[in-house]
């Protein structure tokens, strides 16, 4: 996969609250299947299909141990897509300066304006 | 909208490479629409259909001003997003320091078992 369709198949798979709430659930250790269907009161082909998405963008990995196949969480595209939003940090961060300059701004004129004691 | 709607409507948004590149593009400053158009390729009803796509998920606003409607990036839905994948960071760094890690016992090995001289 090229590094463009990785990030497509990425974002797509973060899209859905009910694939973020799977990763939530893997960061805390690998988990089976049958227990990840538990909270989200969904059927398990259900879940089946979200499994298969976060499995074709890398963000999760199946076991092989027949019952209970658990799956984990696998970061790699997770870091790939941190490092395309990065570089868009300058622009909140940005704003956040200048919000703070124009806090300065204000207290400076207001400590102009106090009454000297 | 509740943040995770927010979220998904950002992560959807980021899931197409001309999205992508349109906000690549306005990165470097406020564009009217017909310039954004013309590197893709794209008709500009496709193009505005990108669009409306970015400014639903709050990342591109656009000016009235009657002629160009220029678009402007948008970053705090950017930030929101860097947030939510900023908390799987120790997966993807531990994994790098588990690398580090081997990699050294690769290298004391290899020094165990050079011939001195």
């Amino acid at each position: 996969m090229l590094a463009a369709e990785r990030l497509n198949a990425t974002f797509a798979a973060l899209a859905d609250p009910t694939r973020r709430a799977i990763l939530a659930r893997l960061a805390a250790g690998e988990t089976p299947v049958t227990e990840l269907a538990r909270p989200f009161r969904m059927s398990l082909p259900a879940i089946s299909k979200h499994l298969k998405v976060l499995q074709r963008a890398g963000l999760i990995a199946r076991g092989r141990r027949a019952q209970w196949r658990p799956c984990t969480l696998e970061a790699a595209p997770l870091k790939e897509a941190n490092d395309w939003i990065a570089h868009y940090r300058r622009f909140w961060e940005g704003s956040f300066d200048r919000l703070e300059e124009y806090l300065h701004q204000l207290q400076s004129k207001e400590n102009k304006n106090a009454p000297r004691k």
